[in-house]
């Protein structure tokens, strides 16, 4: 199930450290290292073809968000150039971890592993991810 | 119809500068003065028993910021006490302005003019405010 | 040393959310907890007479986040009235670990371990907790 | 002065609306489109070679937002492909005026006449935009 030969089993997604990601520290405000790593996981879906808004508009699923553990190795700077290298740990029926790292260069500054719940966003539970999808992240995962 | 007198023509909204505000240049960045505006004017209407979520649950409408016009003048930085001062500066049928400065004591930090609209959000169309809020926002006006 | 009997052992930080806190899932994004968490660590820290801005001036001196757990309960929405709750779980030498929950009157919407080291800015390394803001620490954990 | 058949007196900067960049009203939140612009000048100065990073280090310089004039013409949602689109609308000796759209295909969403001043950061003084620097504006303005 899992393919880490494939080199679709891992996505890279660039990004610029721009002032409003800045705070008076100098460095990357530590919040801001969630919302990179979820520009690279949308952008990872749309690269499958999996459209969020389509998702929620036709299916009524979104992905939530249920839990984030982090570690903040080095401060990213105004204009850096950053990657967001992001892969599968877990696919489960209703959920799946993403790993993903924040790196400069070769050395890492930010890395999480995030666990999302697909979610019947009417009666707001967690429900089976449907085949179609799950087909899709298990030739990445 | 406009009463400079009542203390209540003007809304102080005091708040704290925190990491999260600031950019790398060490002050709040630029953009985050138009969200201290935005808690000031909900605030207001908070104080004056308008519920936004409820304006728009139960009648359909939002205010929506139309046109700003804004002077930075000083740079507000990490930790410092700041108040909001808002007064309506126009009443029309369909939408208001509102004038608001960002203060650090006597000092004007910021200052905008910032042109909100009522607006049927399924129609996304203008509308007129509706009888009640408008007698209160007469009153304060 | 811990003595969860003191009031002080246990800093409540009262919060709304607003507009800028949500994102189109309607409810608030999931990055902004680390936001509501920080300003609660602050707020702490300043109420037992700490100032970062000065610790910063004064020493060289600030806390660094190193590690975040969360976990996403429920979804707070615009105009909830929140508290973040939070208790030191561990004091080190040169680091310590709250246990923050964001709160929506008994429920828990969000819960996170947050460790935080002492960083010497000038030479970008970990260092000891100075004596006097440790027995302070101490005195509430 | 202005050359308006120069290819570069007009820059266009491409981006996508994330959750992060909306709000509960399902549409972009309006502070934001203020962080959507200053990518676009960032990007445009990176692109004549100008980096901000250096200009402050080695000239002790920043431009700094001194006035915003903004419209917001419609609602920019998840998922939306955008474009900025910037030109200079006039060049004085120690500050410049961009003229900045976003765009959704043809459609404008947000129109914006940004004024910034170049600061003496040591002295939080407007100064004089350096020679070379303003013969490289001068070239797209």
């Amino acid at each position: 199930m899992s393919n880490n030969q494939n080199p679709c089993s891992r996505f890279v997604w660039p990004l610029r450290v721009y002032y409003e990601d800045t705070d008076a520290g100098g460095v990357v405000y530590y919040a801001n290292y969630l919302r990179f790593c979820e520009r690279a996981r949308t952008e990872w879906l749309r690269s499958l073809g999996v459209s969020q808004r389509q998702l929620l508009a036709d299916a009524g699923l979104a992905f939530v968000v249920r839990r984030v553990e982090a570690d903040y190795l080095l401060g990213a700077e105004l204009d850096d150039e950053l990657e967001v290298v992001s892969t599968i740990a877990k696919l489960g029926a209703a959920s799946l971890t993403f790993h993903q790292t924040v790196q400069r260069g070769d050395a890492i500054v930010f890395a999480a592993a995030v666990s999302v719940a697909c979610v019947d966003m009417a009666r707001r539970r967690a429900t089976r991810i449907p085949d179609a999808l799950r087909s899709l992240l298990e030739s990445v995962a």
